[in-house]
Order: C-alpha cells, then sequence, then structure tokens
C-alpha cells in the first residue's frame, strides 16, 4: 500500500479497489497513513466523490473499526431514526417513545450538538439525573425490557468514523456527501438496527441547504444501507425555520414532553407523525403510511407515548416528575421578549445564524470543551409566511444574563426578515426518498 | 486567520484576499497551521487553482521566509535558466557558461534529482571536487570575477518552499499548476536575476506532460515574473525521447563537455542554442533570436564556452582535467549494450520509465537519503523516428553490478517500442511563451 499513489489516483479521478480503500483507511487507523495524506485523500474525496463499491469499503472499515452490535435474537423489528441535524429539532424525543409505544424498537444511539445546530444527547442531559452512557449491555437489556433506549454513540462503536470526523472537522471536508453517508451509516449499522428512517433536511439551516445535496445523500445512504440488506426510508423535511418554536436543550425536552401529550407545535407533530408512519410500516405495525399517520397521532393523543417515554426516562436515572412539571427542567434567569420592528410578513428566517445566537448563548458548544447551559435558549413564534403586526412579539431569549440576552435579542431581531409582500416558505416534508426513488409530496 | 475558513473558502472557489494567502502560510510557518490543514488546502488548489492576485501573494510569502540576495550592484544583466525537469537533460552545464562566456551574468542555483529527473546539483557533483555549496559571498564574488556560479539551492532561500515542498511530495499535491510555478519562481526571483529563460517539458516524461497544461504553467511563471518586474521568456522542448544520449550523473558531464567543444548530440545543441539565444537577448548581447544563436554556436565552436566551464570548475574546486580527459570522471565497472530485438521504426520512449531505470541502477533516489552513484546510467543511442535493425545496438547500460545491469537492461528494452510503420515525434523546440502570447515555433 503506497499512500501516496493512492491520493494521486483519488486526486485524478481513478476508482480505487475495495482492497486499496480499504489498505487505505485500515492505514490511517493503523499509523501507516499521516494525519496530512488523509487530509489531502477527503479533500480530494470532496471534489472527485467515492463510486458505490469505493463507498461500501469505507463503511465495512468504519464499521468494522469498533464493536458491531447484534440484536438478532431480540423478537420485533428493530428501527432507528437519524436526522441530518437542524435547529430545534427534538424530533427524536417524541418519535422514539412514540414508535416504541406501538410495538417497534427502537434502538438509538445520538450524538451532541455539532456547529449550529443541536443534538439529542445534549438535550436529554438537561433531564435531571438522566444517564445517556449506558454500556452494550445495559443497551439490550433497556431494549429488551422497554423496547427504546436513548443513548450516546458508545466509545467502542466506529472509533474510525470518530477520528477522522475530527479530522474532517479541522480541514473543511466535512461536507462531502460520501463522507457524510458513510459516517452516519457505519455509526447506524452498529446499532443492531434492521432497517432505518433518515430525516433529511433542507433549506438554509441544513448542512447541505440545496435540494439536490439532500437528494443525493439520502440516495447515498439508501444504497449503503442496501448493500447491508437493510431498509432504509428518507424523508426530506423543511430546516428554512428551526422546528418547533423552543430552541435549547430544558426547552426542547419541555416542547417534546408537549409534543407527547399531543399539545406541541402544528410542524413537530406533522414531521413527527410523518416519520412515525414509516418506521411503523417499516415495522410491520401499519399497512401504510397513512395507517402509521392515524395510529401515531392515537399514541399522541390517548398518553401512550408520554407513558413510553416515562418508562425510558425512570430506567435511565431521570426524574418523571418532570414530564407533569416542566417547572422541574434548569429554568434561566434572564427573559426578555423580542418584538417586530415593522408589520409585514416573515419573508425569511436566517436558521443558521438562530442556532449561533443559542450557541453564544451557551446552548451548543463553540469549542469542544465547552459547558452547556441547559436552561438557555430561545422561543421562536414565528414561521415564514406569518403576517406580524409592528410591535407584535416574534421571540423570546432565555439566557443567564442580560448581556447575553440583548446580544441573542440583536442576533434573532436579524435573522427573522420581516419585509412587505408574500413568500412561500418551503413544503414540511417535501419528498419521501426510497431504493425505487424519489417521491414529491403535496404536504 | 481561521485555517478552517479559508480552506472552506478555497474549497469552495472562493478567491482569497492576498492578506488571507500571507496570514495563512505565514501560519503555516509559524506553526497556527497544521500540516493536515495545508494538505486540505493545497489540494483544493489543485483542483481550484489559484488566482493572479493569491498567486503573487503565496510567492511573495515564499520569497520572503529566506535571504533574498540582491545583485543589483554587480554590473551586467543577470540571467537564469530553469527547466521544469526530465530526463538526460543535461543543458545547464552547456548553457551557463556558454552564455557567460558571451557577457551576460548567470547565477545559477539548481536542484537535485527529483523521481524519475536528475538533476543538475547531481551531476556537477560527480565531477571530483567539485563544491555546489557555496555561501552567498562565495557566491556573489564569482560571479563577479568570472560571471557564473553552477551552485544548489542555499538553505537560507524559501525554505517556506521547502517545507511546503516536502509536504506536497507526500500528499500527491506536485502537480498543481500555481504550486508549481509558485515553487520556482519564489526560489528565483531570491537569486538577484533581472531576466529568466524557461525551458518547459512537454512529452511523457516531463512532469506535466499535456502541452496546454505545460503553456499553463509557463504562463503562469511569466505572470509571476512580471509582477516583480522580472522578464520572462518560455520555450517548450520535446521530453518525449532522453535529451542527448547519455543519461547518468558522469555520463551527463561527458556529453556536455562534448558539446562545450562543439561535439554533441544535435538534440542538445540545437535546444541549448535556442535557449542561449533568449538569454542573448534579454541580455543586450544579441539583436534577435537569430543573431543569439550564431553568437551562441560560434562560442561553442571555437572554445569560448569550455574555457569559460574550465574557469567555473576551477573556481569550485573540480578538476578542470577532466574537461580535456572524460575518463578521469567515475566510470562504471560493468557495461552492458542493448540490441533492438526486432527491426522497425522507433515509435515511442516510454520516458519516465527509462528514468526510473536510472533511478534502480543508482543514479537518482528512491528514497531522500539514497546515496547516488556517480558513474552508473545509460546511453540511448536511439530516437523516437529512428529505423532500426534487428540486432543492431540501441543502448548501453552503465552499471555497478550484472545484475542492475541485467534489470535495468530488461527496462530499457521495454521502454523502447519498435514498431513497423511510422511516427511522429514531438518538434525539438515548438513553441516560444512570452507575456504577449504563444508563437509556434517551426523548427
Amino acid at each position: 500500500m503506497n499512500p501516496y499513489r493512492l491520493v494521486q489516483r483519488k486526486r485524478d479521478g481513478d476508482e480505487l479497489t475495495p482492497d486499496e480503500i480499504a489498505a487505505f483507511f485500515r492505514g490511517y487507523a493503523g499509523g501507516d497513513v499521516a494525519d496530512y495524506q488523509m487530509a489531502a485523500f477527503l479533500m480530494a474525496v470532496f471534489f472527485r466523490g467515492l463510486s458505490p463499491a469505493e463507498l461500501s469499503a469505507l463503511v465495512d472499515v468504519m464499521l468494522h473499526s469498533g464493536a458491531v452490535i447484534d440484536l438478532a435474537d431480540l423478537p420485533g423489528v428493530k428501527i432507528d431514526k437519524h436526522s441530518t441535524g437542524g435547529v430545534g429539532d427534538k424530533v427524536s424525543l417524541v418519535l422514539a417513545p412514540l414508535v416504541a409505544s406501538l410495538g417497534v424498537i427502537v434502538p438509538m444511539m445520538s450524538g451532541r450538538g455539532l456547529g449550529h445546530s443541536g443534538g439529542t444527547v445534549d438535550k436529554l442531559e438537561s433531564i435531571p439525573g438522566f444517564r445517556t452512557d449506558l454500556d452494550a449491555r445495559a443497551y439490550r437489556a433497556q431494549l429488551e425490557r422497554i423496547g427504546c433506549a436513548l443513548i450516546a454513540q458508545m466509545a467502542e462503536v466506529a472509533p474510525l468514523d470518530r477520528r477522522l470526523y475530527a479530522l474532517r472537522d479541522v480541514t473543511a471536508t466535512v461536507e462531502a456527501i460520501p463522507l457524510i453517508a458513510s459516517s452516519i451509516m457505519s455509526k447506524k449499522l452498529a446499532e443492531g438496527i434492521d432497517a432505518l428512517v433518515l430525516d433529511v433536511k433542507e433549506g438554509n439551516g441544513a448542512f447541505l441547504p440545496e435540494p439536490e445535496r439532500a437528494d443525493a445523500l439520502a440516495r447515498t445512504m439508501i444504497e449503503i444501507g442496501a448493500h447491508y440488506g437493510k431498509r432504509v426510508v428518507a424523508l426530506v423535511t423543511a430546516m428554512d425555520r428551526p422546528l418547533g418554536f423552543s430552541i435549547g436543550n430544558a426547552l426542547e425536552v419541555e416542547e417534546a414532553v408537549l409534543a407527547l401529550r399531543g399539545e406541541g407545535p402544528a410542524d413537530l407533530r406533522a414531521v413527527t407523525l410523518a416519520l412515525a408512519a414509516e418506521m411503523l410500516v417499516l415495522g410491520g405495525v401499519a399497512t401504510d403510511a397513512e395507517d402509521g399517520r392515524r395510529r401515531a397521532a392515537g399514541a399522541l393523543d390517548d398518553g401512550r407515548a408520554l407513558a413510553k417515554m416515562r418508562a425510558i426516562v425512570e430506567a435511565q436515572g431521570g426524574n418523571p416528575a418532570l414530564l407533569d412539571d416542566p417547572a422541574l427542567l434548569p429554568q434561566a434567569p434572564v427573559r426578555r421578549v423580542i418584538e417586530a420592528e415593522r408589520g409585514g410578513v416573515v419573508a425569511g428566517i436566517d436558521v443558521r445564524a438562530v442556532g449561533r445566537a443559542a450557541v453564544e448563548l451557551g446552548a451548543g458548544r463553540r469549542r469542544l470543551d465547552d459547558r452547556i447551559d441547559p436552561a438557555v435558549g430561545m422561543h421562536l413564534t414565528v414561521k415564514p409566511g406569518d403576517r406580524v403586526e409592528a410591535g407584535e412579539p416574534i421571540a423570546t431569549v432565555f439566557a443567564s444574563s442580560e448581556d447575553a440576552a440583548a446580544l441573542a435579542a440583536g442576533a434573532v431581531q436579524r435573522a427573522i426578515a420581516v419585509e412587505v409582500g408574500a413568500m412561500s416558505p418551503l413544503p414540511l416534508v417535501s419528498r419521501r426518498i426510497t431504493a425505487a426513488g424519489i417521491e414529491r409530496l403535496a404536504r
């Protein structure tokens, strides 16, 4: 294995053999390929892509760089959901207990906040006492008993992906579709799933804002899944606005609890039900998406989903009383209401700017070792297309100090463009992508 | 300065400001930009290129990363020649004393062998006693006294280029035109030249074999020169065959001495005279290229060029007697004649394979710390287009052992394709490139 020649050939657009891909990435794991050689290779991949065979070989190396959990002997269908990440995206907190309450096993390993977007693990950890660091044995036992576990990526799962991600994160090679797809899929395949539903975001707050790139990412992940005999279905959903109203860890848990009671924001409920319907069909619980949506709506409205969440919170050491009394969640000392400076239509929301403002408040990390403040964040109560009057409240900032609140208020004010005239926001769920192709949805 | 953002913007095709380029490369020199970040940046440059302003900024940082020699107070015009590298290219050994014998000052810093191509410094060092490690003071003194110095790149010249080159060499980012151009020009501008003549190779033995890329490289170097007020003229010459007959360090010195006596191979003489003519015109010694060629031919034929070489060899500690008796050069113990296996026309020569065979014999380095055997190499006595009979000698290998000779003989035999039918070799000197554009030459 000659690292130089492999970088050179990838640079020149040659297809490498699966053995060459395996040797290069194993060489990196073993120290025979240097960081700078991998960085050059990854940048070449950004420009040249990976063939399906190269991609499979890469996923295989990453998957087998660590523990692969086998849940085959657990009765029931195991299905996870993965989101490509957004602002205010608390879907997992509602979806996982909801689907589990209807008999599908949901083995969910999640990540932490990344850049401008939040992470499910950070949100869960705002629940006092909640533990996300279950080991493989406890994870399997909880799946057997409750049908759902909400945990952090185990250290022993896909360690090579973690090293590669850290390198990509400092060399501007994060946004390459084959690298994103292989990173996600190697971790998901290690969880022991039978099938996977993807929530692929599009719009200005998504990591890949362009619809074409969102679709390409979905199709790449579906291809990888097919190679491993796993059914993968993707829904493309809107991230030209935050999902729901709340942004920030405890605030999002509170909103998720509302949704689990059937009282959450309409967009959060709609996206959750659409994803739940896909999981229920894949799990054999529903005959089709419409049947799945109906069943899922029932479980939100009759308390079954909330009861499942209660069981999960109890099992993972959290205080279940907060499901009845959200005031038990961490509370920010400073609240500041933001009013529209003029009347008009919300023509657009700079979702990344909103996400960055939340990070600045302390809801996310600027550096890897930053500590998160679970209480801070914001409510954004307007959506693109809404009419607002001058002076009407459009957001509330929850901060640890007046100074932080003032900074965030300015950023949020700037991020919400109120203009005269109409605009057309993205459809909430625009496309359904499977191995068979892309289906445009009317909702 | 945020290294990540700069890599990202270069990746996405944005133009960086000169200050940003300067900050990034100075950051690399100072340790604030990591090797892996630079590797990703250089690979992005391979795909995205550099704008003229970015390129000037990069050359400026590299040029001023070390000593810049000022020869302005030395009377006379200072002109160097640079070749993009090839096999059997001993032009510098003839050209520098030739042009200096006609009154142009030739301050020539050269490199060592690289990959399949040889280096002038390695060739010079096959002359017993010859020193190439002159310091700036000795360099200047010799230029003043003799009008020519043939030395190795000084350590204090463009140290950043040296570090970058080492990184490019292990990350497959050597072949990017703006990186090649800035590396060459930053070193040449540091020598104290007034003007520069480039010998840009095209054909299968060149670093950039395609004519379009050879032209682009020439034009990029001319642009950089113009930015510094230096006239640069390039000739594109053939490297679809070795230049002259000999390949290998002492063998090439011997052939250069023949050429200095007016007795060398026709192609070596033709390329040398074409380059000399350009230097003489730039130096104000000749009125036009034809006049320059005539004057240069005269200096080869009447011994002035050889006398200048004698002065240089004496000044730099070498034994001048070898100019009269080439047997004083190191001699290889084993010689093996290679015969054509069948009759026909030499349809093509795989020049890289020939160069690699010479490296394997010991004429070049596989690893940085390999020692060169000055005596080994080969004579390749056929050129593309030549008719040969079966059994006719086509090459001689000079080796340190029978085993090495046998290996090289096989490689050379395979590298020379003898076929039935005609073929059209590249013109020896095909194009002349200046700031005004590309001029096709008929010879």
